[in-house]
């Protein structure tokens, strides 16, 4: 069976991805990172998903990107509440780390390359969010190249690919072939600045682009929401 | 003046790569990582070394690569010694780290877009010791593209460079370089397998170019070595 490193934040992009993955007949190894995020849900849910959805794995790479700040997800930096669509989809939010999916690809590439696997999975969208840098086409295709060039196994002939299974779908695509999965939604945390008792605030870009893509979908989002 | 995040080890290539980026007009960045190497001593060389050259700043990253393993220097896999030039210019070694300069250089990557600096030094070297495939200039090269795709700052029109000022030098002309820019060798650790008070083995890789550089620039290492 092939094996693929699958990036799971926790989010519902990140569980769809890892039920196509399977869903391909890859063997997952699930690899989640602690990075300083503000709120641990996260991880939790990360943990969850990764076990409903058969993962052979699930680690858990602590890493420090508060050590350079310059995120609403990493800095004391407030997280922007109910933008309207226009806004955000102009420019690139403040809730974008730098190198964010540099640094997370690069490890999936180090775990791949110990594995044997040259298959990495990654739920970035270009359609419904299209903002962050590090989630667009030409960022996946020239990191495929740089982990060919990188890697002991790249220059032994193996050939990278980074999949990007929902790099095209909208929100509601997206749902819709979750729960043709089998995808346990109500385990899946997307909010970018939960509640103290841990429930989504269903204002930030991250709920409101998931409550659209429920509305989309013609379903009810299963998650509690605050307030 | 324009600011440069320069990768330090704390041997003695990165030590002459941070007093080149201070001599072409840099305000130096340094970073180092913690990241499961067997011995500590790297470290500490790398604390002194930042401090003599003047950098503004010196920042260690705490990131795990014993997580993933599959090398002699994160896992517990024996250091080759005494190997001939023959054998170290064979191949890959097994002290390559999976995918560590694109793990570093990600890093870079995200505390330049930070501080507002496209520049980022580091000391690999494509001569005496051309095994490991991210020390190679098509991958520095690649990882530029990459940079510029994967950032606000790209996308807003910065261009990053990776400067490897070292990377067609031996090490005997690093070593005169060095000298010339006025580092101290005494501080730079390079041993891979250092003795438990912390002097260098000599028999490692790393030890035997070093020392086939300080003789080639017809000079004596100022560092104490075991046995």
């Amino acid at each position: 069976m092939k094996r693929a490193v699958v990036l799971l934040s926790g989010g519902l992009d990140s569980a769809v991805t890892l039920a196509l993955a399977r869903a391909e007949g890859f063997e997952s190894y699930a690899l989640s990172f602690r990075y300083g995020q503000r709120h641990a849900q996260e991880l939790n849910a990360a943990g969850l998903v990764a076990q409903s959805l058969g993962a052979v794995e699930h680690r858990i790479a602590a890493i420090d990107l508060r050590l350079f700040g310059g995120s609403a997800l990493t800095a004391e930096i407030e997280v922007p509440k109910n933008r309207d669509a226009g806004e955000m989809t102009t420019g690139i939010p403040i809730t974008y780390v730098p190198a964010r999916n540099t640094i997370f690809l690069s490890y999936a590439l180090a775990w791949a390359e110990v594995l044997e696997a040259s298959d990495i999975f990654l739920g970035v969208n270009a359609v419904d969010y299209s903002g962050y840098p590090d989630c667009r086409p030409e960022f996946i295709h020239v990191f495929e190249q740089l982990a060919n060039l990188a890697t002991r196994a790249g220059v032994e002939g193996s050939r990278f690919r980074v999949h990007t299974p929902l790099i095209s779908l909208t929100k509601g695509q997206i749902i819709r072939r979750g729960l043709e999965l089998g995808v346990n939604f109500s385990l899946t945390h997307s909010c970018y600045d939960p509640a103290a008792d841990g429930r989504a605030c269903g204002a930030c870009d991250s709920c409101q682009l998931r409550l659209k893509g429920f509305r989309e979908a013609g379903l009810e989002d299963p998650i509690g929401y605050a307030g």
